[in-house]
């Protein structure tokens, strides 16, 4: 099942990618198109996403990948921006130069446009079939990525002289995992309601595994510049909570999340994946006693 | 009716800003927001997306208002990020700081981010009562700012060695313009196949203009820098054909226009708009003899 999960990722954003750089286009941006989105790293929002399709029947397969895919293209495109010198000016992404370093800050800019818009065109192409699903799914994604609280207002927060630290977590990186849940049952027409849930307490998850790893991993680990948090003032698990603590509360959060996946066909298969999902994002010396708990959970 | 349009335009906007800044919304994003969009410039896109629609029977109202305020989101986004620093550089817009200038470059990177998605939630709000309408109408828009051919691909040609001169202006501004009198067909149910013409010829139309009000106005009355074409070394069409010739190549396209408009209802409200932008869009000291010449074809 991981497998084909994998490759209806990759088909679908090579589907994407194929329309994008059509005749036409210019070729160093279609260049930096695929550079920004293969390899990938985990593509955990859009696994989360037909996992969660799957759970709940996934009777539009076509529109659940192109759920999946647009929400893969909105993540890669605010990591392309986040990367930009304005914002965190980093020089290596998933262990290659970040775009703006291998093409230059213009094209970084425009394909980070491009690919938020190919991601809301993908979504149409895959809605033919299901012209009635196609607002409510849009709506979800773009309020995970816009504002008032999305990816762009969370990064927005970093520019504010007060923040509290839960809303900006929940905009930057909590309101995609959500909206990955949410989306994914409703390209299957389920009802999305009993997900939000679990998204959000993957989400949280998930950043306190983030400021973990950018606390204990070394750059070839990580595959990007560490110790950012600490270097750029950031609000973080670890600072507030210590290494400890911040184990300690991811487990609960993964915990909490198999605990809100609700009575589906496909329940069992969904929190395995959320169990190795909670090894794989932690730092290789903590994954150990982690995964432990959490399988025991 | 001019009236009536700009109010619907200014309505429609002005919602589409209150659903994105409602409560947890990052206060200087918000500000930033409304700074984009207000007070706005000519509004010549959505006013030609509602012509057309008005022209084709206008029988969803606040799908066609939806589809004006998402073109305008796009140009305005398209705006914002043009006038950074890694392209133009740009200190004005439209007589005021430009955004960058006044909320900082990474405010000005990501509320160009969250106008490009507002646009698409905005068109999704709209098409609630007309859900077979919003897939064909999101491709079209989407199109015109994305890849392969859109204002993203436009912009784009700038950091490409070899470049065609009618591919980058037709991505750059001509897409946008039929992608407004498709728009409006799409949005009122009508064939949008006769309007793409009338578009086509609008946009090159308007680009004359704009070289020409680059090379020829001060910047009091364009309200940003001038003579960015020659500074920047950019191809413009009064290097190619002098001011004599953009002139008479904008009398031709316009005249070319209007020819292109379908039998319909409101088809001579619409030539009227037309004859009326070739005026507005040429410097002062050419409108005079240019507007008895296309009121005149």
């Amino acid at each position: 099942m991981t497998m084909s999960v994998t490759t209806r990722i990759d088909q679908a954003l090579r589907a994407a990618v194929a329309q994008a750089t059509q005749r036409g286009c210019p070729p160093r941006l279609a260049e930096a198109l695929d550079y920004s989105l293969f390899p990938g790293g985990a593509r955990v929002r859009p696994r989360l996403c037909l996992a969660v399709a799957g759970a709940s029947g996934d009777d539009a397969p076509e529109l659940a990948d192109a759920a999946a895919a647009a929400i893969e293209l909105l993540h890669c495109a605010s990591l392309v921006h986040d990367d930009l010198p304005c914002f965190d000016d980093s020089p290596l992404r998933r262990g290659k130069p970040s775009v703006h370093h291998a093409f230059g800050e213009r094209l970084a800019v425009l394909v980070g446009d491009a690919m938020i818009v190919l991601a809301f065109q993908t979504l149409a192409r895959g809605a033919v079939a299901r012209p009635q699903r196609l607002a409510p799914l849009l709506l979800t994604i773009g309020d995970a990525v816009g504002m008032p609280c999305g990816i762009a207002a969370g990064q927005a927060w970093e520019s504010e002289p007060r923040v509290v630290l839960s809303d900006y977590h929940n905009a930057k990186t909590g309101s995609l995992f959500v909206a990955a849940c949410v989306a994914g049952a409703q390209a299957a027409g389920a009802d999305p309601a009993p997900w939000r849930g679990v998204g959000e307490r993957l989400g949280e998850a998930y950043q306190v595994a983030d400021d973990l790893r950018d606390a204990l991993c070394d750059v070839d680990e990580l595959g990007k510049p560490v110790q950012r948090d600490a270097l750029l003032g950031r609000p973080s698990a670890v600072e507030e909570l210590g290494v400890a603590g911040a184990v300690q509360r991811l487990r609960d959060l993964v915990a909490a999340a198999v605990v809100c996946v609700p009575q589906c066909p496909g329940g069992g298969a969904l929190k395995d994946l959320i169990a190795g999902e909670a090894t794989r994002i932690l730092p290789k010396e903590l994954a150990g006693s982690a995964a432990r708990d959490v399988q025991g959970s």
